[in-house]
């Protein structure tokens, strides 16, 4: 039995001398947990869909990725969160954009791809579906982190004043997502985010976009991270997939010239995909992005930096 | 000079018997006028962008098509509009969805698009950007028509009493939009709509999902009208491109595979493409799509049946 799970927290990171053995171990560990989420899934013979659902759930009820709990802060101090579902073989998907109060968004955005005739749903209206469909909801409180806050009021400031925007990537677009082959060869995507410090109330990047930032097909299944806007005018997804589709491309061929030529276009970021024999990409243009994979044998791999992945047992070490 | 300018006012159109003379000509006015609105910009030398611009203002400003003036209503007896533009050379994209207020939505996406470092805006918060960018703004009454709350009041019975969904696909998913090659060779799409009679509040369809009912790129223009769910999950205006630069298909060869696959995919509805040489595909799989052309020489070519585009003169008959 053969399967696949990458995940990824988000490109890019906090720059590599701002990071402290403490904080790596912490990031890693988060990324470890999602894994082993998603994991249990797969080694039961269970589907991708539910893979990354529960993969995703993981790092958004970590606070130290920026989905869910510790979500980033709107420039009107709210939390306004998006998140995407799909399935390749079926080609279901579910979207949510601009909710705050579903404790997992991605569990707002399947329940709108498995329980309704839509597939993406906004706002109060996206809410409102939420809560006839029972979900857990939380407050703000909930989601809110000082870290997110500060970096709010730092870049409240940065505008009042007019000064550089000397942020790393990571204040900037924080996302978490997985990608899973099962053992069946189904493929699954999903994406979750908070989007970025300080957004104008109302904007949403390319995660619930289907074909940018969140996509699956028969060939991939993709989710990005990174400047959305970018993203979303170049389909990056779905061109990963036509590529491969069209133009018979390797996985790895496709996506990272597509992560290279959104980087040459100041598209920022990177993704993760898996194709349908398990080969997973991990592109990224950018300084890090919170990363990690694991397979029928268990073994976390999880990195961050340009660097090769590391096993649970040496970044444990 | 050679130009082009396509239009739709959706797909699909009232039964055919249901169709009086009277009506029918009145559709076809309401195209020709759309036609003749962005035409005059191209035979300026006017940009794509604003070819498509003022057309799809055209077709909002009619109430007999379901966009700005004449959008149908949601469940809630509310409108929530969305609309989109995207610039093929550039690949420059803005959208708004779930807006209730700007009385042109595409110029909210167009503001989003050159006034924003945004590409979608939604709700409230698009609102707020359009306000604070000076659009003209309009009070629900504008865009309330007799028919379209007859229709939801038919809906919201049928719903009541579970009757069966006998409903022309008319009132399941008007849009306009337009796709224009300018005399330089630039691209650009723009499509703008009410979404579904009785739809769930914060329900988007493709309209604002950029490669799915909205794309411009280097080898096509393409918006589409339908059941915006499935032109969704199979990002039907990107593969269109997809097929065209990477399958090297001709865009009618593309356009039309795509539609048929859509149909067979329980997809009903259609699309309006243009590509760099100004050749045009106008597809749709279900009973009709109101919808036009009209190039260099001035002759607005109008069809809504499966029937050849009459020109103005003989339609005027």
């Amino acid at each position: 039995m053969k399967f696949t799970l990458a995940i990824h927290g988000g490109a890019g990171t906090r720059r590599r001398e701002a990071m402290s053995p403490e904080a790596e171990a912490g990031y890693r560990t988060g990324l470890q947990h999602a894994l082993m989420s998603g994991y249990r899934v797969l080694k039961e013979g269970g589907p991708a869909l539910e893979a990354v659902t529960k993969a995703v759930m993981a790092l958004e009820d970590d606070p130290q990725f920026n989905a869910g709990r510790g979500a980033v802060y709107t420039s009107a101090g709210t939390h306004e969160m998006d998140a995407a579902v799909m399935e390749g073989a079926s080609r279901k998907a579910g979207a949510v954009a601009g909710v705050m109060g579903p404790r997992n968004p991605v569990l707002a955005a399947r329940a709108v791809m498995e329980r309704s005739e839509n597939v993406l749903l906004i706002g109060e209206g996206a809410m409102q579906f939420c809560r006839e469909q029972g979900l857990a909801f939380k407050k703000a409180p909930y989601f809110a982190t000082t870290e997110r806050f500060e970096a709010l009021q730092a870049e409240l400031e940065r505008r009042r004043v007019k000064g550089m925007d000397m942020r790393d990537d990571a204040a900037k677009h924080g996302t978490v997502g997985a990608v899973a082959c099962d053992a069946g060869g189904n493929l699954a995507a999903a994406t979750s985010t908070g989007g970025m410090t300080g957004k104008t109330p109302g904007r949403v990047g390319d995660c619930p976009v289907f074909g940018a930032g969140t996509w699956a097909d028969e060939s991939c299944a993709i989710s990005a991270t990174g400047h959305g806007e970018v993203f979303i005018r170049y389909a990056a997804a779905h061109e990963i997939a036509s590529r491969m589709r069209l133009g018979k491309q390797s996985l790895a061929a496709a996506a990272e010239a597509v992560v290279a030529e959104l980087g040459a276009l100041g598209g920022s970021g990177g993704l993760i995909g898996v194709d349908a024999t398990g080969e997973v990409a991990l592109p990224f243009n950018c300084t890090g992005m919170y990363r990690g994979r694991i397979g029928a044998d268990g073994i976390a791999w999880t990195g961050i930096y340009r660097e090769p992945l590391k096993a649970k047992e040496l970044s444990a070490a």
